[in-house]
């Protein structure tokens, strides 16, 4: 095991990525996972490794649609478990009505009920889909399974870190979509009403607190969806991500 | 095991994550090479997955200086070994005097004789550094060893997919470096004195080309590198991604 010394300036970026490397030892992520995180880690590299003013919006609205929502479920894979079981059960303890459903890209029974025990252990009470019975149309079999309780009948669902084929799928199944995804790009973040564009743990966070004061206002006042949200706030991250590339050639060329 | 149709617009980097999976849970990958396979991929796709002119100009330059070099060395690592045994094979076969030496960040003697092997397999004759005696000044224990018969006394080193330690501290050591690496920003980047930033494989398909062409011309045509080279070659790359983000953010902003 490398140390890692505090003084490094991505100390928490490497921080995690020894802990992600030991979640997939202990088999709780797949290997598709780890290089999936290093794709992540490259983006949030541009964003500067802090969450961007419209990714903060992009969380208040989300909040606001999953307080308004029926049946809201939030769908976790092995790296969400790996790297935010303990913020899944502080956004679980939050926001009572909202379902936790395990969904894997490579499903296997033991893996399902590791990603459900890694939530359990971590304080979450009722997880979903580990034995789950329905289909999502449009996907091949060990991707498409769904909870009847949960992501069947969800009206909101919010997918963090998703596989762009599910993302799509649940969008065409008519559920509106909330993404959690670093890559500005990505088919996850453009099938999104709201794409969040930020890293997981920052943004889940920060979900207890949205709940807390948005719950202090008449519900008149929250921020409500329009179809153009979604284009704008990918937008403005991009112009951002431009900027701070510019930034960092400039500082490059003169080292 | 999830099939890939041929008609994806991304198969091979599809095809590329699929084996490197697989290669990871044979253990010739440690997970943190995942995670880093990730982050090159993300870059990747920002070039447009594929050569850019002036990583095609880098490549016949740090050619140029191999031939050139009285004792050059190849590094190889896990994630190399992965994902261009046969590559590394065939480059030194153009490259006799070429030495090839494992080098790896999370060194063990078994993965280290795994990388090794993986190496002979694919049809390189020798192998150097799975018995290291020589140590590399300011790395850690496990990452600084190197061969007496290699490293140690190379003038010219190639290191493809390097950690940025190692590769500042090679440039310390007085060795000409040559690397390979897709992000534009990375430590090991910026220490090469020729960084070719691009992706391997497509970087060492190329190596025995132009090996083969520059065979064919008098030495004195042969490029000469500056020392303004390995800025110029990194500003042209960033300003390539640029103008690509620019481009995929309008496309984004009318689908």
């Amino acid at each position: 095991m490398t140390l890692i010394p505090r003084s490094h300036p991505r100390y928490r970026s490497l921080l995690t990525r020894a802990a992600l490397a030991q979640k997939a030892r202990e088999g709780l992520l797949a290997p598709e996972g780890l290089i999936a995180h290093g794709r992540g880690e490259a983006f949030d590299y541009l964003l500067g490794e802090r969450s961007p003013p419209e990714a903060r919006e992009a969380t208040r609205l989300a909040v606001a649609c999953l307080l308004r929502a029926r049946c809201p479920v939030l769908s976790v894979n092995g790296n969400v478990a790996a790297l935010a079981s303990k913020q899944v059960a502080k956004v679980a303890r939050a926001l009572p009505h909202l379902r936790i459903e395990v969904n894997l890209f490579h499903r296997t029974p033991a893996r399902a009920e590791r990603v459900a025990e890694e939530l359990r252990r971590a304080g979450v009470r009722e997880v979903l889909g580990v034995h789950p019975t329905a289909r999502l149309r449009g996907l091949p079999s060990d991707r498409g399974w769904v909870d009847t309780r949960g992501i069947l009948r969800a009206d909101v669902v919010v997918i963090p870190l998703e596989d762009g084929d599910r993302a799509e799928a649940l969008r065409r199944a008519g559920k509106f979509v909330i993404s959690i995804d670093l890559n500005p790009l990505s088919r996850t973040t453009l099938a999104a009403h709201i794409p969040i564009i930020d890293e997981l743990t920052r943004v889940m966070n920060r979900v207890p607190l949205v709940v807390r004061d948005l719950r202090a206002r008449p519900s008149t006042q929250w921020p409500r969806w329009v179809p153009s949200t979604a284009q704008r706030l990918r937008s403005r991250t991009l112009q951002r991500i431009l900027e701070r590339l510019d930034e960092l050639s400039r500082a490059g060329s003169t080292s």
